[in-house]
Protein backbone atom coordinates (compact mmCIF):
# COMPACT_ATOMS: atom_id res chain seq x y z
CA UNK A 1 0.00 0.00 0.00
CA UNK A 2 1.04 3.48 -0.56
CA UNK A 3 2.23 5.36 2.08
CA UNK A 4 1.31 8.09 0.74
CA UNK A 5 -2.34 9.87 1.90
CA UNK A 6 -5.22 12.09 1.69
CA UNK A 7 -5.99 14.23 4.82
CA UNK A 8 -8.74 15.54 5.73
CA UNK A 9 -10.42 16.99 9.45
CA UNK A 10 -14.13 17.42 10.30
CA UNK A 11 -14.97 18.50 13.99
CA UNK A 12 -18.64 18.11 13.74
CA UNK A 13 -21.16 15.81 12.08
CA UNK A 14 -22.19 18.47 9.25
CA UNK A 15 -18.49 18.88 7.83
CA UNK A 16 -17.99 15.48 8.42
CA UNK A 17 -20.87 14.74 5.84
CA UNK A 18 -18.40 16.95 3.64
CA UNK A 19 -15.62 14.79 4.36
CA UNK A 20 -17.75 11.90 2.75
CA UNK A 21 -18.63 13.24 -0.21
CA UNK A 22 -15.15 14.21 -0.92
CA UNK A 23 -13.77 10.89 0.17
CA UNK A 24 -16.46 9.42 -2.50
CA UNK A 25 -14.74 11.87 -4.73
CA UNK A 26 -11.41 10.70 -3.95
CA UNK A 27 -12.27 6.72 -4.94
CA UNK A 28 -14.67 8.23 -8.05
CA UNK A 29 -11.30 9.22 -9.75
CA UNK A 30 -9.58 5.93 -8.20
CA UNK A 31 -6.62 7.26 -6.36
CA UNK A 32 -3.82 5.23 -5.37
CA UNK A 33 -3.59 6.44 -1.88
CA UNK A 34 -4.58 6.49 1.24
CA UNK A 35 -7.75 8.23 2.74
CA UNK A 36 -7.19 9.82 6.27
CA UNK A 37 -9.73 11.69 7.99
CA UNK A 38 -8.79 13.74 11.79
CA UNK A 39 -12.16 13.75 13.69
CA UNK A 40 -12.48 15.46 17.11
CA UNK A 41 -14.78 14.58 20.54
CA UNK A 42 -17.72 16.23 18.22
CA UNK A 43 -18.00 13.94 15.82
CA UNK A 44 -20.78 11.13 16.79
CA UNK A 45 -19.90 7.35 17.40
CA UNK A 46 -22.35 6.90 14.28
CA UNK A 47 -20.72 9.37 11.90
CA UNK A 48 -17.34 7.87 13.01
CA UNK A 49 -18.42 4.66 11.79
CA UNK A 50 -19.47 6.30 7.94
CA UNK A 51 -16.37 7.47 8.41
CA UNK A 52 -14.07 4.55 9.08
CA UNK A 53 -16.21 3.01 5.68
CA UNK A 54 -14.73 5.35 3.22
CA UNK A 55 -11.21 6.39 5.31
CA UNK A 56 -8.37 4.41 5.49
CA UNK A 57 -7.21 6.00 8.52
CA UNK A 58 -9.64 7.59 11.23
CA UNK A 59 -7.56 9.43 13.92
CA UNK A 60 -8.98 11.22 16.76
CA UNK A 61 -6.94 14.62 17.44
CA UNK A 62 -7.78 16.49 20.65
CA UNK A 63 -6.47 19.88 21.18
CA UNK A 64 -7.25 20.42 24.40
CA UNK A 65 -5.47 17.73 25.94
CA UNK A 66 -4.40 18.78 29.24
CA UNK A 67 -1.31 16.33 29.27
CA UNK A 68 0.14 18.74 26.53
CA UNK A 69 1.57 22.10 28.15
CA UNK A 70 1.48 23.80 25.08
CA UNK A 71 -1.97 22.86 24.36
CA UNK A 72 -2.48 24.37 28.69
CA UNK A 73 -1.00 27.64 26.94
CA UNK A 74 -3.08 26.98 24.04
CA UNK A 75 -5.87 27.94 26.34
CA UNK A 76 -5.45 31.65 26.88
CA UNK A 77 -5.73 31.60 22.85
CA UNK A 78 -8.92 30.51 22.30
CA UNK A 79 -9.52 31.40 18.52
CA UNK A 80 -6.37 29.50 17.51
CA UNK A 81 -8.51 26.11 18.38
CA UNK A 82 -9.49 25.29 14.95
CA UNK A 83 -6.27 26.34 13.94
CA UNK A 84 -4.54 23.88 15.96
CA UNK A 85 -6.72 21.28 14.65
CA UNK A 86 -5.35 21.35 11.35
CA UNK A 87 -1.96 21.07 12.34
CA UNK A 88 -1.74 18.20 13.98
CA UNK A 89 -1.59 16.67 10.27
CA UNK A 90 1.79 16.64 10.62
CA UNK A 91 1.82 13.95 13.59
CA UNK A 92 0.54 11.74 10.96
CA UNK A 93 3.95 10.70 10.57
CA UNK A 94 2.96 6.97 9.44
CA UNK A 95 3.27 8.52 6.01
CA UNK A 96 6.08 9.92 4.40
CA UNK A 97 3.93 12.31 2.46
CA UNK A 98 -0.06 13.84 2.68
CA UNK A 99 -2.20 16.31 1.07
CA UNK A 100 -4.22 18.19 3.27
CA UNK A 101 -7.91 18.90 1.98
CA UNK A 102 -10.11 20.87 3.44
CA UNK A 103 -13.88 19.28 3.87
CA UNK A 104 -15.30 21.45 1.61
CA UNK A 105 -13.23 20.88 -1.66
CA UNK A 106 -14.91 18.26 -4.16
CA UNK A 107 -12.19 16.27 -6.26
CA UNK A 108 -13.28 16.28 -10.14
CA UNK A 109 -10.53 14.11 -11.61
CA UNK A 110 -7.43 12.09 -10.58
CA UNK A 111 -4.53 14.27 -8.96
CA UNK A 112 -2.13 11.68 -7.77
CA UNK A 113 0.55 14.02 -9.18
CA UNK A 114 0.46 16.23 -6.84
CA UNK A 115 2.26 14.00 -4.01
CA UNK A 116 4.78 14.59 -6.58
CA UNK A 117 5.42 18.19 -5.03
CA UNK A 118 7.39 19.38 -1.92
CA UNK A 119 6.46 20.34 1.40
CA UNK A 120 4.77 23.55 1.27
CA UNK A 121 3.22 23.45 -2.37
CA UNK A 122 -0.23 24.58 -2.31
CA UNK A 123 -2.42 27.10 -4.77
CA UNK A 124 -2.84 30.85 -4.21
CA UNK A 125 -5.33 32.84 -2.65
CA UNK A 126 -8.01 34.74 -4.42
CA UNK A 127 -7.95 37.57 -1.74
CA UNK A 128 -3.92 38.20 -1.60
CA UNK A 129 -2.99 36.17 -4.07
CA UNK A 130 0.67 36.07 -2.30
CA UNK A 131 -0.65 34.27 0.24
CA UNK A 132 -1.77 30.18 -0.72
CA UNK A 133 -5.15 29.32 0.17
CA UNK A 134 -4.97 26.80 3.21
CA UNK A 135 -7.99 24.53 1.74
CA UNK A 136 -5.06 22.02 -0.28
CA UNK A 137 -1.21 21.90 0.41
CA UNK A 138 1.34 19.16 0.03
CA UNK A 139 3.41 18.26 3.03
CA UNK A 140 5.38 16.32 4.82
CA UNK A 141 4.27 14.95 8.33
CA UNK A 142 7.17 15.75 10.92
CA UNK A 143 7.10 15.83 14.57
CA UNK A 144 10.01 18.81 14.34
CA UNK A 145 7.53 20.80 12.25
CA UNK A 146 4.68 19.96 14.33
CA UNK A 147 6.73 21.65 17.23
CA UNK A 148 8.18 24.35 15.42
CA UNK A 149 4.29 25.18 14.56
CA UNK A 150 2.30 24.79 17.59
CA UNK A 151 5.56 27.41 18.74
CA UNK A 152 5.16 29.49 16.31
CA UNK A 153 1.54 30.08 16.42
CA UNK A 154 2.25 30.28 20.32
CA UNK A 155 4.74 32.87 19.86
CA UNK A 156 3.65 35.04 16.94
CA UNK A 157 -0.14 34.05 16.95
CA UNK A 158 -2.41 34.29 13.13
CA UNK A 159 -2.75 37.20 11.55
CA UNK A 160 -6.17 36.12 10.57
CA UNK A 161 -6.75 34.28 13.42
CA UNK A 162 -6.80 30.81 11.24
CA UNK A 163 -4.48 28.07 9.75
CA UNK A 164 -4.38 30.02 6.77
CA UNK A 165 -2.63 32.89 8.44
CA UNK A 166 -0.48 31.21 10.30
CA UNK A 167 0.70 28.64 7.76
CA UNK A 168 1.57 31.17 5.32
CA UNK A 169 3.76 33.28 7.89
CA UNK A 170 5.92 29.91 8.63
CA UNK A 171 5.81 29.30 5.19
CA UNK A 172 6.59 32.80 4.03
CA UNK A 173 8.88 32.13 1.04
CA UNK A 174 6.11 30.66 -0.79
CA UNK A 175 5.04 33.67 -3.00
CA UNK A 176 8.83 34.68 -4.15
CA UNK A 177 11.30 31.05 -3.68
CA UNK A 178 10.25 28.03 -6.20
CA UNK A 179 7.75 28.05 -8.62
CA UNK A 180 7.14 24.46 -8.25
CA UNK A 181 5.50 25.53 -4.76
CA UNK A 182 2.83 27.17 -6.59
CA UNK A 183 0.52 24.77 -7.22
CA UNK A 184 -1.82 26.16 -10.28
CA UNK A 185 -4.90 27.54 -9.42
CA UNK A 186 -6.74 24.02 -11.04
CA UNK A 187 -5.78 22.31 -7.58
CA UNK A 188 -7.55 24.79 -5.44
CA UNK A 189 -10.43 26.18 -7.46
CA UNK A 190 -12.14 28.57 -5.21
CA UNK A 191 -15.82 28.79 -6.52
CA UNK A 192 -15.62 32.59 -5.95
CA UNK A 193 -13.21 32.97 -8.83
CA UNK A 194 -16.36 31.59 -11.16
CA UNK A 195 -17.74 35.04 -11.15
CA UNK A 196 -14.78 37.27 -10.05
CA UNK A 197 -13.21 36.61 -13.63
CA UNK A 198 -15.44 34.87 -15.54
CA UNK A 199 -13.73 34.90 -18.95
CA UNK A 200 -11.07 33.02 -17.23
CA UNK A 201 -13.61 30.23 -15.82
CA UNK A 202 -14.61 29.94 -19.39
CA UNK A 203 -11.54 29.57 -20.64
CA UNK A 204 -9.81 27.04 -18.07
CA UNK A 205 -12.87 25.81 -16.30
CA UNK A 206 -12.63 22.35 -18.12
CA UNK A 207 -9.48 21.87 -16.59
CA UNK A 208 -10.24 22.08 -13.26
CA UNK A 209 -9.70 19.27 -10.87
CA UNK A 210 -10.38 20.27 -7.33
CA UNK A 211 -12.97 23.18 -6.70
CA UNK A 212 -13.27 24.65 -3.39
CA UNK A 213 -16.66 25.98 -1.31
CA UNK A 214 -14.91 28.74 0.48
CA UNK A 215 -17.09 31.12 2.11
CA UNK A 216 -20.82 30.29 3.52
CA UNK A 217 -21.81 28.74 0.04
CA UNK A 218 -21.21 25.48 1.75
CA UNK A 219 -23.00 22.66 -0.40
CA UNK A 220 -24.27 21.23 2.78
CA UNK A 221 -26.12 24.28 3.36
CA UNK A 222 -28.07 24.36 -0.12
CA UNK A 223 -31.46 23.22 -0.57
CA UNK A 224 -32.04 20.36 -2.14
CA UNK A 225 -35.14 19.18 -4.25
CA UNK A 226 -35.78 16.02 -2.42
CA UNK A 227 -37.80 14.59 -5.54
CA UNK A 228 -36.08 16.00 -8.61
CA UNK A 229 -32.36 15.89 -6.21
CA UNK A 230 -31.77 18.94 -8.40
CA UNK A 231 -30.23 21.52 -5.99
CA UNK A 232 -31.54 24.64 -5.63
CA UNK A 233 -28.02 27.33 -4.60
CA UNK A 234 -29.24 29.97 -2.17
CA UNK A 235 -29.16 33.56 -3.95
CA UNK A 236 -25.54 34.52 -4.56
CA UNK A 237 -24.17 30.64 -5.47
CA UNK A 238 -26.35 30.60 -8.52
CA UNK A 239 -23.05 30.17 -10.96
CA UNK A 240 -22.22 27.45 -8.60
CA UNK A 241 -24.85 25.40 -9.76
CA UNK A 242 -22.91 22.56 -11.73
CA UNK A 243 -20.38 22.38 -8.89
CA UNK A 244 -23.42 22.07 -6.75
CA UNK A 245 -25.31 19.39 -8.45
CA UNK A 246 -22.35 16.95 -8.79
CA UNK A 247 -21.59 17.52 -5.01
CA UNK A 248 -25.44 16.23 -4.45
CA UNK A 249 -25.25 13.76 -6.69
CA UNK A 250 -22.21 12.07 -5.21
CA UNK A 251 -23.98 12.41 -2.00
CA UNK A 252 -27.34 11.00 -2.52
CA UNK A 253 -25.89 8.18 -4.78
CA UNK A 254 -22.83 7.05 -2.82
CA UNK A 255 -23.49 8.93 0.93
CA UNK A 256 -27.06 9.28 1.96
CA UNK A 257 -28.15 5.58 1.40
CA UNK A 258 -25.68 4.55 4.04
CA UNK A 259 -26.84 7.16 6.66
CA UNK A 260 -29.30 7.01 9.68
CA UNK A 261 -32.00 9.22 9.09
CA UNK A 262 -31.01 11.62 11.82
CA UNK A 263 -27.51 12.06 9.97
CA UNK A 264 -29.02 12.43 6.75
CA UNK A 265 -30.76 15.44 8.44
CA UNK A 266 -27.88 17.54 8.75
CA UNK A 267 -27.86 18.11 5.01
CA UNK A 268 -30.20 20.24 3.19
CA UNK A 269 -33.79 18.92 2.81
CA UNK A 270 -32.79 15.06 3.17
CA UNK B 1 19.46 59.83 -19.25
CA UNK B 2 18.44 56.27 -18.49
CA UNK B 3 17.09 53.97 -21.19
CA UNK B 4 14.53 52.50 -19.18
CA UNK B 5 11.11 53.85 -19.26
CA UNK B 6 7.97 53.58 -17.15
CA UNK B 7 4.82 53.93 -20.08
CA UNK B 8 1.19 54.15 -19.71
CA UNK B 9 -1.61 55.25 -22.23
CA UNK B 10 -4.72 57.45 -22.62
CA UNK B 11 -7.48 57.32 -24.95
CA UNK B 12 -8.99 60.26 -23.63
CA UNK B 13 -8.46 63.41 -21.33
CA UNK B 14 -10.70 61.46 -18.49
CA UNK B 15 -8.27 58.99 -18.21
CA UNK B 16 -5.17 61.11 -19.05
CA UNK B 17 -5.92 62.74 -15.73
CA UNK B 18 -4.87 59.40 -14.48
CA UNK B 19 -1.64 59.74 -16.33
CA UNK B 20 -0.68 62.95 -14.85
CA UNK B 21 -1.36 62.14 -11.20
CA UNK B 22 0.51 58.35 -12.14
CA UNK B 23 3.57 60.41 -13.31
CA UNK B 24 3.71 62.91 -10.61
CA UNK B 25 2.99 60.02 -8.24
CA UNK B 26 6.34 58.36 -9.66
CA UNK B 27 8.03 62.11 -9.45
CA UNK B 28 7.26 61.92 -5.99
CA UNK B 29 9.37 59.18 -5.07
CA UNK B 30 12.23 60.27 -7.93
CA UNK B 31 12.34 57.76 -10.19
CA UNK B 32 15.37 57.71 -12.28
CA UNK B 33 13.68 56.62 -15.41
CA UNK B 34 11.93 58.19 -18.12
CA UNK B 35 8.12 58.64 -18.22
CA UNK B 36 6.36 57.97 -21.25
CA UNK B 37 2.48 57.98 -22.36
CA UNK B 38 0.84 56.84 -25.29
CA UNK B 39 -1.80 58.87 -26.62
CA UNK B 40 -4.64 58.50 -29.36
CA UNK B 41 -6.44 61.02 -31.49
CA UNK B 42 -9.42 61.07 -28.47
CA UNK B 43 -7.31 63.36 -26.25
CA UNK B 44 -7.28 67.06 -27.06
CA UNK B 45 -4.49 69.32 -27.51
CA UNK B 46 -4.80 71.01 -23.79
CA UNK B 47 -4.82 67.62 -22.39
CA UNK B 48 -1.48 66.96 -24.19
CA UNK B 49 0.48 70.27 -23.63
CA UNK B 50 -0.55 69.18 -19.79
CA UNK B 51 0.95 65.45 -20.64
CA UNK B 52 3.83 67.13 -21.95
CA UNK B 53 4.57 69.18 -19.24
CA UNK B 54 5.19 65.84 -17.14
CA UNK B 55 5.96 62.94 -19.28
CA UNK B 56 9.48 63.28 -21.09
CA UNK B 57 7.91 61.13 -23.87
CA UNK B 58 4.85 61.79 -25.35
CA UNK B 59 3.55 59.28 -28.25
CA UNK B 60 0.59 59.32 -30.52
CA UNK B 61 -0.32 56.05 -31.71
CA UNK B 62 -3.70 55.02 -33.94
CA UNK B 63 -5.17 51.84 -34.03
CA UNK B 64 -6.98 52.55 -37.54
CA UNK B 65 -4.02 53.77 -39.32
CA UNK B 66 -5.47 52.38 -42.80
CA UNK B 67 -1.96 51.95 -44.18
CA UNK B 68 -1.35 49.18 -42.06
CA UNK B 69 -3.10 45.89 -43.54
CA UNK B 70 -3.13 44.52 -39.93
CA UNK B 71 -5.26 46.93 -38.55
CA UNK B 72 -7.81 46.73 -41.18
CA UNK B 73 -8.27 43.16 -40.44
CA UNK B 74 -8.87 44.67 -37.24
CA UNK B 75 -11.65 46.64 -38.41
CA UNK B 76 -13.64 43.66 -38.31
CA UNK B 77 -13.01 43.28 -34.24
CA UNK B 78 -13.63 46.12 -32.91
CA UNK B 79 -14.14 44.35 -29.35
CA UNK B 80 -10.21 44.22 -29.91
CA UNK B 81 -9.74 48.17 -29.95
CA UNK B 82 -8.39 48.78 -26.83
CA UNK B 83 -6.28 46.16 -26.43
CA UNK B 84 -4.40 46.32 -29.71
CA UNK B 85 -3.58 50.40 -28.22
CA UNK B 86 -1.97 48.92 -25.46
CA UNK B 87 0.33 46.60 -27.40
CA UNK B 88 1.69 49.65 -29.32
CA UNK B 89 3.81 49.95 -26.15
CA UNK B 90 6.04 46.96 -27.48
CA UNK B 91 7.08 49.64 -30.10
CA UNK B 92 9.02 52.46 -28.01
CA UNK B 93 12.01 50.55 -28.90
CA UNK B 94 13.87 54.02 -27.99
CA UNK B 95 14.12 51.92 -24.29
CA UNK B 96 16.19 48.67 -23.99
CA UNK B 97 13.26 48.09 -21.11
CA UNK B 98 10.19 49.21 -19.91
CA UNK B 99 7.42 48.86 -17.32
CA UNK B 100 3.56 49.21 -18.75
CA UNK B 101 1.76 50.51 -16.08
CA UNK B 102 -2.19 51.24 -16.44
CA UNK B 103 -3.50 55.15 -16.26
CA UNK B 104 -5.57 54.43 -12.96
CA UNK B 105 -2.30 53.33 -10.57
CA UNK B 106 -0.51 55.00 -8.04
CA UNK B 107 3.07 54.88 -7.31
CA UNK B 108 3.64 55.17 -3.41
CA UNK B 109 7.00 54.23 -2.92
CA UNK B 110 10.15 54.01 -5.44
CA UNK B 111 9.98 50.81 -7.85
CA UNK B 112 13.00 51.60 -9.95
CA UNK B 113 14.15 47.89 -9.15
CA UNK B 114 11.35 46.44 -10.95
CA UNK B 115 13.75 47.34 -13.98
CA UNK B 116 15.67 44.26 -13.06
CA UNK B 117 13.02 41.84 -13.80
CA UNK B 118 12.87 40.24 -17.56
CA UNK B 119 9.79 40.33 -19.87
CA UNK B 120 6.98 38.89 -19.10
CA UNK B 121 6.48 40.15 -15.29
CA UNK B 122 3.60 40.83 -13.41
CA UNK B 123 2.05 40.36 -10.55
CA UNK B 124 -1.00 37.85 -10.16
CA UNK B 125 -4.20 38.72 -10.89
CA UNK B 126 -6.92 38.57 -7.75
CA UNK B 127 -9.96 36.96 -10.15
CA UNK B 128 -8.36 34.01 -11.35
CA UNK B 129 -4.74 34.54 -9.93
CA UNK B 130 -2.92 32.11 -12.49
CA UNK B 131 -3.30 35.12 -14.69
CA UNK B 132 -1.38 37.82 -14.52
CA UNK B 133 -2.61 41.34 -13.82
CA UNK B 134 -1.60 43.57 -17.15
CA UNK B 135 -2.10 47.09 -14.92
CA UNK B 136 1.60 46.64 -14.33
CA UNK B 137 3.83 44.70 -16.35
CA UNK B 138 7.82 44.43 -17.16
CA UNK B 139 8.30 44.30 -20.59
CA UNK B 140 11.18 44.51 -23.57
CA UNK B 141 9.98 46.57 -26.56
CA UNK B 142 10.50 45.10 -29.71
CA UNK B 143 9.49 44.95 -33.15
CA UNK B 144 9.54 41.38 -33.11
CA UNK B 145 7.21 40.82 -30.44
CA UNK B 146 4.93 43.46 -31.02
CA UNK B 147 4.48 41.83 -34.47
CA UNK B 148 4.02 38.35 -33.17
CA UNK B 149 1.25 39.92 -30.67
CA UNK B 150 -0.45 41.82 -32.70
CA UNK B 151 -0.85 38.41 -35.28
CA UNK B 152 -1.64 36.04 -32.51
CA UNK B 153 -4.42 38.78 -31.09
CA UNK B 154 -5.80 38.03 -34.84
CA UNK B 155 -6.00 34.26 -35.08
CA UNK B 156 -6.47 33.84 -31.62
CA UNK B 157 -8.83 36.70 -30.07
CA UNK B 158 -9.02 37.02 -26.62
CA UNK B 159 -10.85 35.24 -24.18
CA UNK B 160 -11.48 38.09 -22.11
CA UNK B 161 -12.04 40.81 -24.88
CA UNK B 162 -9.03 43.02 -23.59
CA UNK B 163 -5.44 43.08 -23.08
CA UNK B 164 -4.81 40.66 -20.18
CA UNK B 165 -6.85 37.78 -21.54
CA UNK B 166 -4.55 38.51 -24.81
CA UNK B 167 -1.13 38.55 -22.68
CA UNK B 168 -1.60 36.00 -20.75
CA UNK B 169 -2.59 33.46 -23.72
CA UNK B 170 0.38 34.87 -25.34
CA UNK B 171 3.10 34.51 -22.26
CA UNK B 172 1.12 31.70 -21.17
CA UNK B 173 4.16 29.64 -19.10
CA UNK B 174 3.99 32.67 -16.54
CA UNK B 175 2.14 30.67 -13.65
CA UNK B 176 4.27 27.63 -13.87
CA UNK B 177 7.89 28.56 -15.47
CA UNK B 178 9.73 31.04 -13.39
CA UNK B 179 9.65 32.55 -10.05
CA UNK B 180 11.40 35.94 -10.61
CA UNK B 181 8.29 36.96 -13.37
CA UNK B 182 6.19 36.86 -10.75
CA UNK B 183 6.49 40.69 -9.12
CA UNK B 184 4.93 40.42 -5.64
CA UNK B 185 1.51 41.52 -5.39
CA UNK B 186 2.86 44.59 -3.64
CA UNK B 187 3.73 45.80 -6.80
CA UNK B 188 0.18 45.99 -7.86
CA UNK B 189 -2.67 45.77 -4.77
CA UNK B 190 -5.87 45.52 -6.81
CA UNK B 191 -7.92 47.93 -4.46
CA UNK B 192 -10.11 45.14 -4.37
CA UNK B 193 -7.68 43.11 -2.28
CA UNK B 194 -8.45 45.46 0.73
CA UNK B 195 -12.08 43.67 1.70
CA UNK B 196 -11.54 40.57 0.00
CA UNK B 197 -8.91 39.26 2.32
CA UNK B 198 -8.84 42.05 5.18
CA UNK B 199 -6.18 40.68 7.53
CA UNK B 200 -4.15 40.24 4.74
CA UNK B 201 -4.30 44.02 4.00
CA UNK B 202 -3.45 44.66 7.49
CA UNK B 203 -0.85 42.87 7.79
CA UNK B 204 1.16 43.60 4.77
CA UNK B 205 -0.62 46.79 3.13
CA UNK B 206 2.11 48.90 4.82
CA UNK B 207 4.29 47.39 1.97
CA UNK B 208 2.42 48.14 -1.07
CA UNK B 209 4.07 50.34 -3.26
CA UNK B 210 1.69 50.55 -6.16
CA UNK B 211 -2.03 50.78 -5.69
CA UNK B 212 -4.24 49.59 -8.68
CA UNK B 213 -7.76 51.44 -8.52
CA UNK B 214 -9.59 48.31 -10.94
CA UNK B 215 -13.15 48.42 -11.92
CA UNK B 216 -15.20 51.07 -11.61
CA UNK B 217 -14.02 52.74 -8.44
CA UNK B 218 -11.82 55.18 -10.33
CA UNK B 219 -10.14 57.94 -7.80
CA UNK B 220 -11.35 60.61 -10.90
CA UNK B 221 -14.90 59.51 -10.34
CA UNK B 222 -15.12 59.42 -6.71
CA UNK B 223 -16.90 62.51 -5.14
CA UNK B 224 -14.20 65.50 -3.37
CA UNK B 225 -15.59 67.76 -0.97
CA UNK B 226 -13.80 71.04 -2.72
CA UNK B 227 -13.91 73.06 0.63
CA UNK B 228 -12.51 70.57 3.19
CA UNK B 229 -10.45 69.06 -0.27
CA UNK B 230 -11.97 65.62 1.05
CA UNK B 231 -12.77 62.47 -1.26
CA UNK B 232 -15.99 61.21 -0.02
CA UNK B 233 -15.71 57.29 -1.99
CA UNK B 234 -19.28 56.29 -3.42
CA UNK B 235 -20.97 53.17 -1.71
CA UNK B 236 -18.61 50.25 -2.27
CA UNK B 237 -15.45 52.07 -2.36
CA UNK B 238 -15.47 53.15 1.85
CA UNK B 239 -12.58 51.04 2.23
CA UNK B 240 -10.16 53.03 -0.37
CA UNK B 241 -10.64 56.25 1.38
CA UNK B 242 -7.20 56.66 2.42
CA UNK B 243 -5.41 55.49 -1.01
CA UNK B 244 -8.35 57.44 -2.97
CA UNK B 245 -7.16 60.82 -0.58
CA UNK B 246 -3.88 60.03 -1.77
CA UNK B 247 -4.83 60.81 -4.97
CA UNK B 248 -6.81 63.62 -4.80
CA UNK B 249 -3.80 64.94 -2.84
CA UNK B 250 -1.66 64.46 -5.84
CA UNK B 251 -4.29 66.22 -7.92
CA UNK B 252 -4.98 68.82 -5.89
CA UNK B 253 -1.24 69.77 -4.85
CA UNK B 254 0.54 68.81 -8.59
CA UNK B 255 -1.92 68.65 -10.93
CA UNK B 256 -5.36 70.90 -10.69
CA UNK B 257 -3.81 74.34 -10.51
CA UNK B 258 -2.02 73.88 -13.88
CA UNK B 259 -5.15 72.56 -15.47
CA UNK B 260 -7.73 74.80 -17.19
CA UNK B 261 -11.31 74.70 -15.90
CA UNK B 262 -12.10 72.83 -18.78
CA UNK B 263 -10.10 69.94 -18.22
CA UNK B 264 -10.02 70.12 -14.16
CA UNK B 265 -14.43 69.89 -14.69
CA UNK B 266 -13.30 66.48 -15.72
CA UNK B 267 -12.96 65.25 -12.06
CA UNK B 268 -15.11 64.91 -9.09
CA UNK B 269 -16.74 68.40 -8.22
CA UNK B 270 -13.71 70.64 -9.41
O1 LIG C 1 -16.35 24.09 12.37
C1 LIG C 1 -15.46 23.69 11.62
C2 LIG C 1 -14.73 24.56 10.77
C3 LIG C 1 -13.76 24.04 9.95
N1 LIG C 1 -13.46 22.71 9.95
C4 LIG C 1 -12.41 22.16 9.10
O2 LIG C 1 -11.52 23.22 8.73
C5 LIG C 1 -11.61 23.44 7.32
C6 LIG C 1 -11.49 24.94 7.02
O3 LIG C 1 -12.69 25.61 7.29
P1 LIG C 1 -13.63 26.13 6.09
O4 LIG C 1 -13.47 25.22 4.94
O5 LIG C 1 -15.01 26.31 6.63
O6 LIG C 1 -12.98 27.55 5.76
P2 LIG C 1 -12.98 28.29 4.33
O7 LIG C 1 -12.33 27.36 3.34
O8 LIG C 1 -14.40 28.62 3.97
O9 LIG C 1 -12.13 29.50 4.59
C7 LIG C 1 -12.94 22.82 6.91
O10 LIG C 1 -13.01 22.51 5.54
C8 LIG C 1 -12.95 21.58 7.79
O11 LIG C 1 -12.05 20.60 7.31
C9 LIG C 1 -14.19 21.85 10.77
O12 LIG C 1 -13.96 20.64 10.75
N2 LIG C 1 -15.15 22.37 11.59
O1 LIG D 1 -11.35 54.18 -22.23
C1 LIG D 1 -10.23 53.78 -21.88
C2 LIG D 1 -10.04 52.55 -21.23
C3 LIG D 1 -8.76 52.18 -20.84
N1 LIG D 1 -7.69 52.98 -21.12
C4 LIG D 1 -6.33 52.57 -20.75
O2 LIG D 1 -6.32 51.16 -20.55
C5 LIG D 1 -6.06 50.86 -19.17
C6 LIG D 1 -6.86 49.64 -18.76
O3 LIG D 1 -8.21 49.97 -18.53
P1 LIG D 1 -8.79 50.05 -17.02
O4 LIG D 1 -7.68 50.48 -16.13
O5 LIG D 1 -10.02 50.90 -17.05
O6 LIG D 1 -9.17 48.54 -16.75
P2 LIG D 1 -9.18 47.78 -15.29
O7 LIG D 1 -7.80 47.92 -14.71
O8 LIG D 1 -10.24 48.44 -14.46
O9 LIG D 1 -9.49 46.36 -15.66
C7 LIG D 1 -6.39 52.14 -18.45
O10 LIG D 1 -5.78 52.24 -17.18
C8 LIG D 1 -5.88 53.18 -19.41
O11 LIG D 1 -4.46 53.25 -19.39
C9 LIG D 1 -7.88 54.20 -21.75
O12 LIG D 1 -6.92 54.93 -21.97
N2 LIG D 1 -9.14 54.56 -22.13
MN1 LIG E 1 -12.49 25.40 3.01
MN1 LIG F 1 -6.50 49.44 -14.60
Amino acid sequence: MSDYSWVTLATNDTYSLGALVLARSLRRVSTNHNLTVMVTPGVSAAMRAQLASVFNVLEEVNILDSKDEKNLALLTRPELGITFTKLHCWRLTQFSKCVFLDADVMVLKNCDELFDREELSAAPDVGWPDCFNSGVFVYRPSIETYNALINFALSQGSFDGGDQGLLNQFFSDWATKDISRHLPFIYNMCSSATYSYLPAFKQFGQNVKIVHFIGTAKPWLQYLDSESRHVKPSPGSEHLQGFLQLWWDIFCNDVHSTLSSEMAGLAGAL
